[in-house]
């Protein structure tokens, strides 16, 4: 097992991962911006190293800092978080060719992986149903069209190399085709300096579904049942749960087998993330596979009773998985809701500023975490997010009322959250039915109650 | 069920009770001293009534104030958590006799179990082992002297309606027989006008493990495994856990088993706790049994997944045991630590003041029980508990790094706490081997460490 591990990362994910070293005996080495010398993770390592300025490309994507800093640190690993560099393939090469261990999968798997064509091979190879649409890339618009008018309209042209939301087009009319393809591949080419693009069927108002999958290094792979991720605001995840109240036991199974087959034919090691959309016909389709742990996973170890920061760690140190598929239960039911310095009222604007009072809720079922304390400053550098509230139960309906609890608990002065919008979605009645989808948000007007306050339209 | 519910306690278990009624969808009403108007229970729960002055006996042990406040406030119900007014029989009757359901066993059962001799009494009906002693009260030192000589000293002269370690007396040596006798009824007599007294055979370094009760009105009785708490100076617990690793299957079976049958006996209705002494070569003695919930009764929700509070309300309205003792499974390990503001290195005096700076322990495997927040005024009238520390994980071991990890993220500036005897006592290789008994604190020099900085002795 490692002595020591750096984290090239900053904000909850890093504090996480910092409080798993620590479980475990693991010294950890913290890296920070010059923005971040306050932060919780600079102070609660045991370690903590400097790596440049407040922008991201100077310092948290800046693989030869943090290479340097393990080397003088002396970590013998690396733990990439999400986002930043977690599903760069360079930077786990990187890591790997200075004699540091890249804790998360191969360089070669991050990269097929990250090749939306190349991913989508892999989940038909495996036997898993993607959406209909183009066996790889398509060259021309002419081509897309023909495949379009095979598979029907409306269609997805999507960047091969995409992420993000860049290099993705929705074309409804036939008419719209030609146009839409050389604007998706310009873009595509822009953004990832790859303008391929691929065909795929439109699903109408899916479910987003995943599944948990956890792989060691002596070929045994399990998965830790599904998270249901539906709830989102344009393509970011809101409120996630496990599990799935959609799922019947059999489909849960299904889905599951299926998850576990494309991380073998990907090769997969370590945590990953296998998501897909499910239609309203409870089809469903293999969407991507994330090489990295995901902002969710807690609802997870709730619902497992692992500890999946751990696991990564011992997979990437080459112990065996801690169990076997069929020792798995479910404990509970387990809810998160991601709060973020934004301002629902004025367009979900970043809310970065001073913390000037804070009270954390607690008690039964609820976990926080968390990457703020009162009097902390949130810097208008990084992403919005403060911290994880997640609140568990017997079952849903105690989940859920534990987190109308939690949420109606959770102070912060000094700066606007998200809270209020999570308060209307836990008590949206929809929600307590389990009746939603990915468009949940904008079909259920819940949105609207956030106009701005002054009459003024929402930009 | 019932729509409201009055709370007749302060602190971190009225901040427990109105979370659980919150769960339950039941509106929650405080009660509060002039002392406690800013408290968390006052700010959280629904409704709150002001019933009298700082001094208990003008407030949470003024019966007719607090059903008054019931009776205006419309609730149905009164839960009165543990301490003040929860093992008083003449409470429970004045809540049945105002048409008010008392939380809790009857106000006969109460009384069984307050008097010390009828509780031993009811355990030996019940087949249950006590220790060896006198046959109920003795009425003379002469007798208590053919007692003691049968079962051999050292023995324990102890006060029929004891509590609070008030009435009793150990006695070594028979030349001290007579004297301290006349001593401890005295002192029984002024202490709880019942001068009657029992003799028992003292235990040497016994453990201190308790069977958590559940009891509904239909009959049926369940425990919820052990928890182990030795961990104790001057008889108040420390440092608590389930499951102890003293137990084996078998005896926790045999030890559950008795624990239910003394709670039958008694006739039993709600939760309640069985506690017994273990001598070193594992035999177990029933010591009492307690009519209420206990402060740690957290460590038992965490390893059955089962709200207490919630199954003591569901008991109260009639309804059924939420489950059949072959449908418990432990899901976890879980430590408490009390977090006390009293200053170990000066002796644990109680350190009242105000809280001006507070950050809270979170992540994975970590709940918090706490009655305050930033810029709090604990205030000098009350017990100096603010808060109750949890931690669980896959195994003990794991529990016990989450909770060495959780203590040193717990910082509260403004006022001294216990937290640093709770980190020297989770650190102790004796406490990681489960090498320990209820002389555990005195016989390892753990205290020593806290004699006063400047050299002074303690006092």
């Amino acid at each position: 097992m490692f002595d020591k591990i750096l984290i090239a990362n900053r904000g909850e994910i890093a504090v996480r991962i910092i409080r798993a070293c620590r479980d475990m005996g693991i010294t950890s080495v913290a890296v920070y911006s010059t923005a971040d010398a306050d932060a919780l993770h600079t102070t609660l390592a045991d370690e903590a190293v400097c790596i440049g300025g407040p922008a991201p490309k100077d310092s948290y994507l800046n693989i030869q800092n943090i290479i340097g800093a393990a080397q003088g640190s002396g970590a013998q690993a690396i733990h990439p978080g999400f986002g930043f560099l977690s599903e760069n393939p360079d930077f786990a090469a990187a890591c790997e060719a200075c004699g540091l261990t890249f804790i998360g999968p191969s360089a070669h798997t991050i990269a097929l992986l990250g090749d939306k064509v190349a991913a989508r091979d892999t989940a038909k190879k495996a036997g898993v149903p993607v959406t209909p649409g183009s066996d790889g890339a398509v060259s021309t618009a002419k081509e897309a069209a023909a495949i379009a008018g095979e598979i029907g309209y409306p269609v997805m042209l999507k960047a091969a190399s995409g992420g993000g939301g860049k290099g993705i087009r929705k074309v409804d009319d036939p008419a719209d085709l030609e146009h839409e393809f050389q604007n998706a591949a310009a873009e595509a080419g822009m953004s990832f300096g790859d303008s391929r693009v691929y065909v795929e069927k439109f699903v109408a108002d899916p479910r987003h579904i995943e599944f948990q999958i956890l792989a060691d290094a002596h070929g045994d792979t399990i998965h830790l049942f599904e998270r249901e991720c539906s709830i989102q605001r344009r393509h970011q995840k809101l409120v996630e749960e496990a599990p799935s109240s959609l799922l019947s036991a059999s489909l849960r199974q299904e889905m599951g087998d299926a998850a576990v087959r494309v991380a073998k034919q990907a090769g997969y090691r370590g945590a990953g993330t296998v998501e897909f959309l499910v239609d309203s016909d409870l089809n469903y389709y293999f969407c991507e596979m994330n090489a990295r742990i995901q902002v969710e996973h807690p609802v997870t170890e709730l619902v497992c009773g692992l500890d999946l920061i751990r696991e990564q760690i011992r997979i990437a140190a080459g112990e065996r998985l801690p169990l076997r598929q069929d020792q798995l239960r479910p404990l509970c039911h387990a809810i998160e809701c991601r709060i973020n310095a934004e301002d629902p009222y004025r367009n979900f604007a970043p809310c970065p500023g001073q913390i000037t009072g804070l009270n954390v809720p607690g008690g039964a079922g609820v976990r926080v975490d968390s990457a703020v304390y009162q009097g902390y400053r949130i810097p208008p550098y990084y992403d919005s997010m403060l911290a994880k509230l997640i609140c568990y139960g017997e079952d849903r309906a105690q989940a859920i009322a534990r987190m109308k609890r939690a949420l109606s608990e959770y102070l912060f002065e000094g700066v606007t959250t998200n809270i209020d919008l999570a308060m209307a979605i836990i008590h949206a009645p929809q929600f307590a039915a389990g009746d939603f989808d990915t468009n949940f948000l904008e079909r259920s007007q819940l949105l609207a109650r956030f106009s701005q306050p002054d009459g003024g339209d929402a930009q």
